[in-house]
């Protein structure tokens, strides 16, 4: 045995060991003679990847990369008609002045820098949350990987959250802590996507949506399977609308995915628990796999609605349902009244997941390591808030319910206020943080769009940047019926800002009406 | 005007205002009538994505899941004949005790909790660093979207560092933050890969390669290309090896791109100048896109190697290179001597890169939103840290020599160490973090394997770790010439720790071979 090792040593690498300095001596010389003139590029828009091409994502696309334009022009101190951009294209609470929750950034501090555990002005209860997911690190350090699938203990606090959410039982082994919700929506449509031709999965989604799911579709190579949100009624969801589009999609494509919304964004909707019966009754029936993207699950104002999750809906229905119909949801640490857009938290849920399948989703995970465990961290705060009786408990209620009571002022305030603007409407603002007000473009601005090669929203979302500094998304972006018109505009900016951007929008509209007439 | 406005206004959503509770009387009623029987699952490994499905990742594989299975039952009490699992699959060294840098967790305290910049107990240098990034983040705050390609004053200060690393000028437009490096080579593969069939885009890979690498293939069904690494010359790359690997792969796909691990992993190799213009050369003459993965830049233990940047020695090669080769090099925070793998930071750079790609590169990555911001500070913090002169120098400076000097040990007595074992081959460790040395695997250990249905050298593992409770990744998921045999371990536990290590491996190899000879 001695020997055959030995040999086997010896074979593997005889000049290796010790031979720091002559190590390339072998490598042929490749002296370059003459250079080629140059050459052309090797990856182009001609030869990139065109499902990537193909990726439209109107909420950070032309409209904010003029938006930083004309911010450059204004810090060189050249002239406009405003002094400031105000980015309301998208849902960004602290970029907008939102104070973070005390507590969550004093369980982070501890967390990232343990030395001030010893510190007295930290508070014990924040101290006693980050020992415990300090101790739940590899090495006591958020500077670790954790598991692909997410800290352990943090798993464990997000399914006592959802167990008392819903007052249905959730198993940890069921949660997946992802960078953002973003994340989980595409890993799980990453391995829902199969099948050539005829059989190519569908995707159904809301239209209006949020372009995430049109840009994986496309990333995918998936189809896009359109239904409607009914405007004239609030933009509700109606199963019939769902069975159209579904019917339509059969013709050429496997349709298996169903894509929900809620509260809805960008059209500010919240479900009815009747509706959400109705949507998992047809999943059920047509045989669709789940995804209920409930990132807005705290951002509710109307106060004839509740947010219901699909996964309590689910089990109410009976066993019939909650064991048979596949469900992922989501959920994030950038929205709600947190806000905490930059760590990149988040979480999904999955009910009725094929065992091998969960084996497979860990896998894909591990691929990229682990989610930010930073971002793991503020997931778990936003879970395990403190309670009552606890130390902190009434500062962090305090700024809980300001930031909450303050959004249900603005979305009031807004619906009303365009809907005081001839030529604009706007549905309730039930939920989420946008209104999505459909505005009338008279047909000379439509034909002035089309002179510019511009959807006429955009055109109209252009103007009303360059004319107020107000960088909204048109509504092309999100999807529309054919010949009306829209943009999303964020509800976040504190109160008085909010009243001059409604009325510099109003001003603006009637304005652009005049001029187009 | 007002009255086509206002017309359009009626038309647009008549009952909607105020319609808070009524909304979904219109819903038609769905009530189930007779459930039929359970169903199938919609998601199956048969319907399952098959590039996913075919997706591997060894390095998080089945050893680890072993591992974990091993470790709960040591929580029970179950006995064994050891008392821990030993993590040495991974590159984790905060998981292994290592301390983080003190500044860098200071910095990214006051970052988190900016109540600190009060504080006394910080020091002015770190509390500098922490007020520029917070001026530079929307609302001063960790918690707001940066943009997609990072915060800018961390591009700009990744610019200077790679100004100052290379003596050769560095863009901040060149520059895009990544959630880690994965995350940069995932994006920038995924648009490179395009064509069906024998045009069908090829990777040139290293075998034995880091198996983020193999799994994005697999995941874009892009082609895998190998190249093989010379073992006998200390893992060296040879350039008429990568000749021949390319002209065998035109014949069924189109190579276009070539990615290089410098200081390589899992093999530990240290490019040298010469080589680094060779390959760069043959990138030029071949028409190549270069992706050079240099995460471990600050690794180099060996005295005679030296890091070369593939920029520096691109540019130093002449304008018929730099203004041809496209390059993208990516770094991290995740390894060097700062070990912060959790936060996710990383960055890449893109030299050449055709100028309506960098447009489509910024929209691929918004719709990811952004990196995490507090990663994008911790990468800050590498590529600035405390000058000479400055408060926290003498304390960072010894830190960072501590790390990389017990590093460069921990090297060197691996090496020996192993070398003394008869069957055991290893090579010089030049740089990275891991040993990756050939093992002996004995014919009748070969049947056993085969017998288990395991690659020979799993079977090994499998078998070390129950046997020793060490976990490390069989050469099998790297990739390793046929009939040869290797596993890696990192080399970051503590030094009394990894002799312990070094000396279980050594007396566990000796028992396998008696028992197969």
């Amino acid at each position: 045995m001695q020997r055959a090792a030995l040999l086997a040593r010896r074979g593997c690498c005889p000049r290796a060991a010790g031979a720091w300095g002559r190590r390339w001596s072998s490598a042929p010389a490749e002296a370059p003679a003459v250079l080629p003139v140059r050459r052309g590029r090797i990856l182009t828009p001609e030869s990139m990847n065109p499902q990537v091409r193909a990726v439209e994502y109107a909420v950070r696309g032309p409209i904010v990369l003029k938006a930083g334009e004309i911010e450059l022009e204004l810090q060189r101190g050249i002239k406009k008609p405003f002094t400031e951009v105000i980015r309301a294209n998208i849902g960004d609470a602290q970029a907008m002045g939102q104070q973070p929750i005390t507590f969550l950034r004093q369980v982070m501090a501890l967390c990232t820098y343990p030395n001030l555990l010893d510190s007295p002005s930290f508070p014990e209860d924040a101290k006693k949350r980050a020992r415990r997911i300090l101790q739940a690190c590899g090495g006591n350090s958020l500077g670790s990987y954790s598991a692909s699938q997410g800290v352990n203990c943090i798993r464990e606090d997000v399914a006592a959250y959802i167990s008392r959410r819903d007052g249905v039982p959730a198993d940890p082994d069921n949660i997946y802590l992802t960078t953002g919700a973003s994340d989980g929506i595409t890993t799980i449509l990453k391995i829902l996507v199969s099948g050539g031709g005829k059989s190519r999965t569908g995707v159904m989604i809301p239209i209006p949506q949020y372009p995430l799911y049109s840009a994986v579709i496309s990333e995918l190579d998936a189809i896009q399977v359109n239904y409607y949100l009914d405007e004239e009624n609030c933009w509700a969801l109606n199963v019939n609308e769902l069975r159209r589009a579904m019917q339509e999609a059969r013709n050429h494509c496997d349709p298996k995915v169903l894509c929900i919304i809620n509260p809805g964004n960008p059209t500010g909707q919240v479900q009815s628990r009747k509706c959400i019966e109705d949507v998992i009754h047809f999943a059920w029936e047509e045989k669709l796999f789940l995804l209920a993207d409930e990132v807005y699950q705290d951002n509710v104002y109307s106060p004839d609605c509740r947010f219901h999750s699909f996964k309590k809906v689910l089990y109410e229905m009976g066993p019939e349902y909650s064991s048979n119909v596949e469900l992922a949801s989501f959920h994030s640490t950038s929205k709600g009244y947190m806000g905490e857009c930059g760590y990149r938290g988040g979480y999904m849920e999955v009910i009725n997941l094929h065992p091998e399948i969960k084996g497979q989703l860990v896998k894909l995970l591990s691929v990229r390591l682990c989610p930010p465990v930073s971002g793991q961290a503020a997931m778990d705060i936003v879970v395990n808030p403190p309670a009552p009786g606890e130390e902190s408990f009434e500062q962090f209620r305090r700024e809980k319910e300001s930031v909450l009571g303050n959004l249900a002022t603005k979305a009031k305030l807004t619906e009303d206020l365009f809907n005081e603007v001839p030529g604009i409407h706007c549905n309730p603002l039930q939920g989420a943080m946008y209104a999505f007000p459909r505005i009338f473009i008279p047909s000379k601005a439509v034909e002035a769009a089309q002179a510019h090669k511009m959807a006429p929203d955009m055109f109209y979302c252009m103007k009303l940047l360059e004319e107020t500094g107000i960088c909204v998304v048109p509504g092309s972006g999100f999807g529309q019926r054919e010949g009306t018109y829209h943009f999303r505009m964020t509800i976040l900016p504190p109160v008085e800002k909010l009243k001059t951007v409604l009325r510099k929008v109003k001003d603006f509209h009637i304005k652009f009406l005049e001029q187009y007439a």
